[in-house]
């Protein structure tokens, strides 16, 4: 019986057949792997999540952590879960063998991964969060800091947080009014409020490590004057409280078992990451680790609910063909109805074409170059916001194909939907996502970021049976990112940024299933049938929706400048 | 401070400036009514829905009805909210007097009711419920019946439901299997178990009257061999329970406080309702007002989530405008932002353009004419899916704006979106209302509907400014409807039949939109203003929409129909 978590057939097929990531075992870092080494790491994640993470998705989702003004309760499932994780290795994978890590491509990292957030979102949501504070420490902290923070961390004894927001600061990072203070012995202490900070309390791990923006007194105002501190919940040395307590939980739609803090930091003992006034930018680090990782999330949760909804549309047998006379021929599967099938195909086209994004965005990170680093930071924003969108919809579909009982708290796709909803909002929101790639990434170095992605995306589409309409939105695209940045003036620019993210990601999606389709070639067997399939119906069905955003974006309509708020209502 | 529950600004303006329902008061129906009484059950509707309907939703939420195996639990603030409803008598706002009626134009009753979906569709549902089970009865029930059952309903002493689907028949009820047998006084025993049935048990009140689709033996297989019972809960004269047990409840993602009940009928009693063999077409009489209520419920819960929206986005402050360069500059509240006012401008087409929708069809109800009941015919599967997709997206839209505190159970949008979603499911989902549409409304008489509908579309869009690609978008799709069906191959011609009532939707609410123009005129003051911002919206940015639709019909695709099924995955 095949996993309705997640398909190691199409992570194989877009690991091995599309992206080759054997080859990458060439190179010295990886040389230690092979395919073998691989394909075990992928079992493994697949053993741990179905057999430690899918079983109590459930009842994270029902049983909420709770505080009582002491310490905060979460099922024992996840602390379970967690330590069978950190014993695996994974949380490491990519992390250079020197400080324990196992130097997995992030390619084949990003895929074992999928299957924990498949599994279960809410749990996985820690080890996510203390992944990437390790990654940011390995790369801004002190030979001193990786040791005291970042090792405990891949043993699993400590976990880790980022803190960024504040209720008043959430997309505006430049608000942020947590200070910070110099003390004469070169540490900081830290005195602030923060906001929606996941993993932000809870008795998991002997220690938490926030990674906390702050400004140091006399700073600039905006976010040039924000630094980075690491304040544990805990002294290492003593293990007494350090001044962070937890002044709340948020409670969420879902995503419910991961705890979401507001955190009170007062006179909390903390230490500078880096230098002073370059928070941000260390900070981005790990955001747009962070951004790849939400857009993976968002995948996952789609692709679980396309399974489960495929799986079940199998199986219920109802109604009947439209042509059919005979009211008492018995009932087809659903499966057989062409809606059913619309939203199958289409859950399929953006479950699959997610996929292949993310991985490919992985496979970057593993061949660093200044091309490849250009094209990773101008999809980052398309990596997330896309899967954000389109995943969403392939669980809103799955609880439409489960009819009334999808809409029920004992069929699982409810809740992937609820999950997935915060994908468009946090790691920065669907909008935030829009300025930043038609504000920066495809005008800075000249446009070079959106050339070189044209480029590649012209390179598949040439090759392509499928690829004319690919081209020809490719030109479009070009000609209306020149025509919008002609006069120069971002708020004319940029008033309709999000039809411009909307018809960018349809793009990049009908390139990824061009690639997909170029290496299933004619390859005989339905799995082979079936990326074909999903090609046709993306560039026949989703890429044409594009045309009306461009012709809007080419319109040069203000509407939305122009307009007084009074006439809203 | 305006509600942020329902606009009474915009249903005067609909009522009174554009529907003219004044003049209704002409007809003898509605002779005894007046702007005065109109107002009077507005006001009142307002006040009920505020006072005893509004404050309770949340709780009603997070404090589902509960089953002990003997009696329901339900929180004691719904049988207060619907007592002071029945006794305001907007129950039978708009049946005869001589039943203890109002004979109040269903236009204003759906205004008012309006108010009660919007404030809290869990509990309004009961009262929509009752109120369809009543209509039902007065239209194909005998004097006697009418007086056994639906007299107490309208006094609020028995509630209502519709017991139609199964287990395994729920879109296709051709497939009932429930039993009714005669017996030798004429009365009837039902046996069978039905499946979501809202209202289906609980305390609130006296008696539940069930209304209960089922096979009398011998009857022919398929939906002509259904009958229509009415099966109490209890026996009127003895108050004994009858031979209908709970068997339990169904827990949703939302809609949480309506109680949704599998019922087990064993031997109930039963008497018939008309005749044998005729039970579907009178259920498609309460199904058809379900409908439009479904779509108002739809209009109503997007409609609020919108209100909440527009009110955080003014009071929000957070960032700066795009080209602002000094970080210490104050920052703008939210609803400066162009992406936030997209989101706002968008919902307030999908309410206002949904609102004008429903009340434009129960206008249609209040004057009866062969016209009038084609084009309402016609427009019905329209009234229920469209608001059921697209305010469903203005609730999606509300918590994008209200940002992460959107996705917490703090703020209610999170609850509307998931009560919303319900509407694209219950009373025949999106796909079969796209099936009704395509298959039988518009092809039916000749294609006497469609022409009916395009000719009152185009006589609007004549005589405005922003009339043009309305014009066009009604001969594509009377030419896309004359081309699918050319072959007369039902298969065929279905098959991207979802695609074709997105087009036509959007056709309708942009038809919509003009009607509102054109009553607006060049009013001064925000409101209008407001009116004419709302329709340019929706014909630039919404309209086109359809374009890859109508291409895709157009095209004869037929990829869902050639597929197999294994190349899913």
């Amino acid at each position: 019986m095949n996993s309705t978590v997640l398909s190691r057939r199409d992570l194989d097929f877009l690991l091995y057949e599309w992206l080759d990531v054997e080859k990458l075992t060439a190179r010295e870092r990886f040389a230690e792997h092979s395919r073998e080494t691989f394909d075990a790491f992928l079992d493994v994640s697949q053993q741990i999540a179905e057999r430690d993470f899918a079983p109590h998705n459930r009842k994270n989702d029902l049983n909420e952590p709770t505080f009582d003004g002491t310490r905060v309760e979460i099922i024992p499932e996840v602390a379970h879960a967690l330590r069978v994780f950190a014993e695996s290795g994974l949380l490491g994978a990519t992390m250079d063998a020197e400080h324990g890590g196992l130097q997995l491509p992030h390619a084949v990292q990003r895929a074992c991964f999928l299957w924990f957030q498949a599994a279960n979102t809410a749990t996985s949501a820690y080890a996510m969060l203390t992944g990437g504070n390790a990654h940011l420490l390995l790369a801004h902290g002190t030979d001193e800091q990786i040791r005291r923070f970042v090792h405990p961390m891949l043993e699993g004894r400590f976990t880790g947080t980022m803190c960024l927001s504040e209720p008043q600061a959430g997309s505006s990072l430049s608000d942020v009014t947590t200070r910070a203070t110099r003390q004469a012995d070169g540490s900081y202490r830290v005195t602030g409020g923060k906001m929606w900070i996941s993993g932000g309390d809870h008795e998991l791990s002997e220690n938490i490590i926030h990674l906390v923006l702050a400004r140091v007194a006399g700073a600039p105002a905006g976010v040039k004057g924000l630094s980075l501190f690491i304040v544990p919940k805990r002294d290492l040395a003593t293990g007494e409280r350090n001044g962070v307590t937890l002044a709340g939980l948020n409670h969420k739609m879902g995503y419910r078992g991961t705890t979401n803090a507001v955190l009170a930091f007062e006179d909390a003992a903390a230490e500078l990451v880096g230098e002073e006034g370059r928070g941000l930018q260390y900070m981005f680090h790990m955001m747009n680790e962070a951004r790849i990782g939400v857009g993976s999330g968002a995948v996952a949760l789609g692709y679980t609910g396309y399974l489960h909804a495929l799986a079940y549309a199998r199986e219920r047998q109802q109604g009947r063909p439209v042509a059919a006379k005979d009211p008492a021929a018995p009932p087809v599967p659903i499966v057989d109805h062409p809606d059913v099938r619309r939203m199958l195909l289409a859950s399929k086209s953006y479950v699959e074409g997610g996929l292949a994004l993310v991985l490919y965005a992985a496979n970057l990170l593993d061949q660093p170059s200044p091309e490849n680093d250009l094209l990773l930071d101008t999809l980052t924003p398309i990596v997330k916001a896309w899967p954000s969108q389109w995943c969403r919809l392939a669980d809103d579909h799955a609880i439409q194909i489960h009819g009334g009982y999808g809409y029920t708290r004992e069929y699982p796709v409810e809740q992937f939907y609820r999950d997935n909803r915060l994908n468009s909002i946090h790691e920065g929101t669907d909008g935030i996502q829009a300025l930043d790639l038609l504000g920066r990434k495809v005008t800075q170095g000249g446009g070079a970021g959106l050339a070189l992605l044209l480029d590649r995306i012209r390179a598949t589409a040439q090759k392509s049976e499928l690829g004319a309409p690919v081209l020809a939105a490719c030109d479009r695209l070009a000609a209306t990112t020149a025509k919008l940045w002609a006069a120069g003036d971002p708020a004319k620019a940029l008033v309709n940024a999000t039809a411009y993210l909307d018809a960018a990601g349809h793009l990049v999606i009908a390139w990824m299933w061009l690639e997909q389709a170029d290496a299933a070639g004619d390859s005989a067997g339905d799995f082979y049938a079936g990326k074909r399939l999903a090609a046709t119906y993306f560039v026949t069905h989703e890429l044409p929706r594009i045309g009306p955003l461009l012709d809007l974006l080419d319109s040069g309509d203000t509407l939305l400048l122009d307009l007084e708020d009074a006439w809203l209502g």
